[in-house]
């Protein structure tokens, strides 16, 4: 007698760091980890699940993309408005392109936690978009939608999604920045560092100073990103005075 | 003094048709009726909101096209666990397909409530399918995402989404209940008559008799379809003896 077999089968460590690694992604604690573990299991792999079917991210792929798709559509209907459907059509098809998911997969690391038989540096790079999707696909169906839209807000939306960048309207606002203060004639300095703190991926961590005061602070997975984050902020801090000159 | 002038400015007769009718449709009681007002706009009537933006249902149709979408994966995600991506997709593009999303809207009757100046007689069959969709995009901003999923399921899935007959497997379940009593030499008969009951629209109603006995009875917007469901009804109760035989 005494516990069933699996129990100690199971590898605790593992799935522990598993656990660990993806709340930190989440940022909210998952509860039905078998679904997470189906998100990160590539075809190679060759598993099955319980009722003898293929067990890998594809069908969790189909679900997120959809997910996706319908949020980043809400968020869009609100955000603008004035735009049309072809408007929205478009600005929705940027959002979710195939290289912007790719992104999104890379700068969380998701390739990490993936399980397969093939090389990892053997894959090309629409696993990290595939993977992201599937990642969503299982928010889905371990916590519902309304946490799948706050995962897909804080994972997606806030840092990536700039309507004026995306309308092609503004290509960068660092440029725009340096050439407000050069027109001013005010000195100006990106101070960058890197800032591994508690995460699994490594950051950069940007202050931005204007005449030696401090405007903007950001922080991102590439350096070039957080200066423009930065940028973007010290933008709209300075808008007023920006506008102005 | 007294009441400000738009309360009289209202329809008070016009607007509670109106809300009885779509609270008929849904199936609970909508709240934000001004959305539902937007669901129905037709470009053509050129109504401005509140902001100066167009008033009409295009922009409702794009968010109400993404749900209905989703809604469909996760439903097809959950029923066929063995179905793969490409068969997922597959299946989908069939069920929100326009001719179907056109009959739902028809069988609906959702053009009575259409405003628009041009002549409804002088709109194509695609009116019925976008309008639809508008009203899906419409019940998500009013009462989301579960309301939303309750909707479809009740207008959509129940009465329409047959797996099987969608993978082409069986063409029509009359013609497998007929063909099984021409085998077993047993009567059968279609009793068919109209019933308008409380609703909108016209409804057939139909009892299936095998030898005598009532074995399924169903309603539908038409003959041929509550024909239709009730031989799969009984197809669904008889299935055992059918199999047998």
């Amino acid at each position: 007698m005494g516990f069933p077999n699996n129990i100690f089968n199971s590898h605790p460590k593992e799935d522990g760091d598993f656990f660990l690694g993806i709340k930190r992604i989440l940022g909210f604690k998952p509860k039905k980890i078998y679904v997470y573990k189906k998100a990160f299991m590539h075809r190679s792999a060759n598993k099955k699940d319980l009722e003898g079917n293929p067990m890998n991210y594809e069908r969790l792929e189909f679900l997120g993309d959809a997910m996706l798709g319908t949020i980043i559509s809400h968020f869009l209907y609100k955000e603008v408005p004035e735009g049309d459907e072809g408007y929205l059509t478009k600005m929705r098809s940027k959002i979710v392109s195939r290289e912007h998911l790719n992104e999104l997969g890379k700068d969380l690391n998701l390739i990490h936690y993936v399980e397969s038989r093939i090389p990892k540096s053997h894959f090309g790079d629409n696993i990290h978009g595939n993977v992201f999707e599937a990642l969503v696909g299982a928010i889905y169906l371990d916590r519902g939608y309304d946490y799948c839209e706050k995962f897909i807000n804080k994972r997606v939306i806030e840092p990536y999604v700039d309507i004026e960048q995306l309308e092609g309207k503004v290509i960068s606002y660092k440029s725009l920045v340096i050439e407000w203060c050069q027109k001013q004639k005010k000195n100006f300095n990106y101070d960058v560092y890197d800032d591994t703190g508690n995460d699994v991926l490594k950051h950069f961590a940007v202050k931005l100073s204007i005449d030696g005061n401090v405007v903007a602070k950001a922080r991102a997975t590439s350096k070039k990103k957080a200066e423009e984050r930065a940028s973007k902020r010290a933008y709209f801090a300075l808008q007023n005075k920006m506008d102005k000159s």
